[in-house]
């Protein structure tokens, strides 16, 4: 019997979509505001999903405070309260839209999650904007 | 990498579910409350998911702006504030339930969206009842 | 010590702003979507708070039961569903704005609690849209 | 055309987890502070979807009432404020955790809802724990 | 400039309902289901609401991690994952009736707020019924 | 009888935390986290609410449209997207915290609204922590 367990984190945090190899003009042609050179921000609300069969002794699929740890050690302690641009270096070359950050998430945490269990990562930016990622 | 990009959305609007080919009563048995004459309404919520490949160049699935105005100038102009079964010309001889609400918004957006990617569309009537509708 | 207890309930209904004796030019500049002469609705979110001296005897200033049924025989069971300005005696010759509607709710209940407790009614519209009324 | 729909609904329950054939030390090591003897407890938050074809006469996929009906009478009332361990038969010798409870529930309803329906339910524990079985 | 500073938290519990002095037939009569000798449980979320002048060097009325860390140590700590009838010493002869729960919070709370500052509890014993203590 | 009429808006900006005048040592000791010089950002979800007697006329104690626009007018289009320390002029000598923004919100939506109808600001910073301002 296979379940998903998921859990739901956040992390505050300031960012700006731009290019340096484009112009200002191009920049602001394809990311309008949120090419603001001074940066804006959002509160990132985050659910990540493991999905994998039920440890009969257990009745757990993976614990969630063992999860729960896992996001605030390589996510939380990571992002939150940051700038991810300058402050995060798999933002350094990476544009820092949703799409990205959610498959940095991914990448981060799939390796200490069980091969055998599939994981994904649904990133709120704005309670009215969303992405999710199942690294496929 | 595949990510699905998904905006929320919302539109308030009047509806009555029923049949014109059946009397009242069976009216009444099969669609209960919602068969008032008078019609009710309801505050829909909408979620539009766009799944594709992430656009190296841009680190966006699809610009969530124009997302956006796509709901706008398809679905919100043309639904809210109104009556679906008075005003919305999909609705003439179609039963405005959450069900066919969902397929008639996809079907409307889906011309707009690039082929090699995947739209899917979740109606929520009331906080508690909700479809989802994915084209299969 | 004086405690407010407050139970949410909620109904679907149609509405439309509009007055007789106004033309349909003017309802228009006052009232805009919301004078579709073939109605609109909305799902209506109710919070329902009384105020008064905690019970020595149950703990209770309230039983959120009693005021929940309360709730359901006098304000869901007459507005659910319906149409408010054809189907709700109280707006037949009274806008069923928010601000109304909360008024009216207010009325049906205050005769059902205790004199020496105070009654205040927040309706949602809208998720975005709410109004209180406190009986002042 | 195939589409889901979904109901919310919820319960409130104490539970504890814990396995007889442990020592305390050995529970306390894998469940932590859900391992209380005198237990804790929830508000279960449950959403149950049913996927399939719209009834072309209806425009249904399943009747929401009916749907809710079913959870009221096989979930509600035999979960809602109730000790999980002690006052539901199914977990006399099944730990009641989120992923236990979410495939009893599912094979409580699996018999209700027709073969040629695919069945989804999602169990929030808390706001920010849930997990979600599909029969699989 | 007064303003109110609000700080959300959450703790989940199990208790009863009921009067050692009563009859179970009397506790049936008053508290219904809530009056299960095996207990139920519920996820409590909290508002503290602290109200007073901002002060002009950080622009603070209190700072939310001070506030966070007393309800944590004061609240969280006494309560999360405990059985409130035999765990917690306050409800020892006190029902947890929500008021009263509430009103145990705004007490232990009161004493690390300075006087000069109002203190508001909000405490939700499930998303629909909720209360609130100001301590008058 | 004086109804009050709420509308949720928001915006996303960036933020810091800190005084010039002090080292950075006593500005990590008072703001913690929020003092990181290269800004963090939040999803800002504000409420207005305007307390004033029903026009009998209307129906109406504000039009929420009108509400709405002076929101989007002199606070979504000044503050969404920017940095706070940075694009805004209040905030040049003025800490952003919530207790701030909010005054400046209350300030600069006041002028606009009828003197006989009372103001209140809710600024939600997180979904966690919120302040709220009455002009008091």
């Amino acid at each position: 019997m296979k379940v998903t367990v998921s859990r739901k984190a956040h992390f505050n945090a300031a960012h700006r979509l731009y290019r340096k190899d484009w112009s200002m003009e191009k920049n602001d042609a394809v990311f309008g505001k949120c090419n603001n050179p001074n940066f804006h921000g959002h509160n990132y609300e985050l659910i990540v999903s493991v999905t994998g069969e039920i440890d009969k002794e257990t009745g757990y699929v993976i614990d969630t405070k063992i999860l729960s740890d896992l996001i605030k050690e390589h996510v939380e302690e990571a992002f939150d309260h940051k700038n991810l641009n300058l402050d995060v270096p798999e933002f350094l070359n990476l544009i820092p839209t949703a799409e990205n950050i959610a498959v940095v998430i991914w990448n981060k945490l799939r390796v200490f999650i069980d091969l055998n269990k599939d994981l994904e990562v649904t990133l709120y930016e704005t309670p009215r904007n969303f992405v999710t990622y199942r690294g496929e």
